[in-house]
């Protein structure tokens, strides 16, 4: 413990959609939140450590601090991008001065899942990986990329469900309303279908994945066996992550629920909502990491 | 028939790789070949056209005739990059004046490879595609590209075996030689794995293919269940294809005969090597096209 100083918890969470700051005290209570634009160390280095800066600077002001305060902080960065340790030493050092960990994004999403708990956190967006905790180990698994991975989730989906549109094209499989729609989308052109795969990155892919969700959730055949693919990959994860046969799982992420009827029902069983968000599991994170 | 005139048969083919033409009196005999440069008239069209008219040019030199004898052509040319019926009138438009029909180059291979008889052409090389003839109507089946369809064909295998690795990496799968010696090649680091996929075009995937032949052939269990996989869609779409039960299938291009030995007793049995070249099938259609 910090002599003489209150010691409060700093949680950041940041992404390409935008960074999030919390303030709280020791005990839990919340003092001020604030959020600013994109904060993903890859793709932009110095913008994200801006936002970050801004947002971290209008929590400390919210609460009515200033930045010497952070010498009593004890702060956890999640944020997409950082991939290596001295990915993260970089952030460190760009921060103003705290007793700072910084991870990236996964595991402040699965503590802010499970309260700090062991178990998994199955993330199913554009992208999807598993990331789990079982005591002080944290694992990992996919989210390598659309090209190679990502496997279930959204791009994976989008891109499964024009491949079959294609089979069922060239009659290597029965069309159903799912493809024949998806056939119709293209002007009824297989031609139309390869330009746009020639064109697509994974958000592209992605925004196709909820009419086949919609579609397999009201049964279309196609829908269903490319949903019980995905699910096939998830549960293989889920048991090369050698939890314990009881750790509870959560499903998150824009299409993560969609997969609990694919489920075996034991796996189903384990299944819990999300306890919180990745800024709660930073704020979390701050109190445990670190520690002197 | 032509009257006056001596028929003469001119076949070209053209790829990406180059041109090939020859021109055979209507008895078969050859009287003169030649080759250029590219002839993709989607990648560059006045470049094609170039050397094909050059390639012309030199073979009816080679026979001691010059332009006029044209007159008394049946010709046919199978160009890669030849996709609707107006690229086709393009390119005829644009060709020394003969009695052209013009097509893509897979009828071309067809006809050659089966010396014009019924049955089915299984090409494997970068990308596949699988074309049939059934008595006068051709079927194509795959060759979308890369993205979204060409299973079985180099891009694809390569694809697979980097996926499988890192699979394996994730726990997933276990290693074998195939998938170890793969991660031995990207410095034992899946993120280089990634930074390659971020960047690799279809040839570029297809490129890892003959490492995953070779390790299949010699008994790898990742190797042999990719090809399986491939050699399962393949079976797919010959059943597809709806041929006579004992129609004879040719496997060609650098990757075909590599799935021989993963195709059914029944289906190997039809198989028989090609023929001819599609530079045979291109004077072979000369000859049936368009005759008056």
């Amino acid at each position: 413990m910090t002599r003489g100083l209150p010691v409060l918890f700093l949680g950041v969470d940041g992404g390409g959609s935008g960074c999030r700051v919390a303030l709280a005290r020791a005990d839990g209570t919340v003092l001020a939140r604030a959020e600013r634009g994109p904060a993903n160390v890859t793709s932009d280095f110095d913008g994200a450590l801006a936002n970050l800066r801004a947002a971290i600077h209008e929590a400390l002001s919210a609460a009515g601090l200033d930045e010497s305060a952070l010498a009593a902080c004890r702060a956890h960065a999640g944020l997409a991008g950082v991939v290596t340790r001295s990915d993260a030493d970089r952030v460190r050092a760009a921060l103003p001065p705290a007793r700072w960990t910084v991870t990236d994004d996964r595991p402040t999403a699965l503590a802010g899942a499970l309260g700090g708990q062991d178990g998994a956190l199955i993330c199913v967006g554009t992208g999807s990986f598993l990331i789990s905790r079982r005591g002080a180990a944290l694992r990992t698994i996919g989210g390598w990329g659309f090209q190679l991975s990502d496997q279930g989730s959204g791009a994976w989906l989008g891109r499964a469900l024009l491949e079959e549109t294609l089979l069922a094209h060239d009659g290597l499989a029965a069309f159903t309303d799912l493809t024949r729609a998806v056939l119709i989308d293209f002007g009824g052109a297989p031609d139309r279908i390869v330009a746009f795969a020639g064109q697509a990155g994974p958000q592209d892919y992605a925004r196709l994945a909820r009419k086949l969700t919609e579609a397999a959730a009201a049964g279309d055949d196609t829908g269903r066996a490319i949903m019980a693919r995905g699910a096939s990959y998830l549960t293989r994860a889920l048991a090369a992550l050698d939890l314990a046969g009881n750790a509870p799982l959560c499903l998150s992420g824009g299409l993560g629920p969609s997969y609990a009827p694919y489920l075996s029902p034991p796996l189903a069983a384990r299944l819990r909502a999300p306890a919180g968000t990745a800024l709660d599991g930073a704020l979390l994170l701050a109190g445990q990491d670190g520690a002197p």
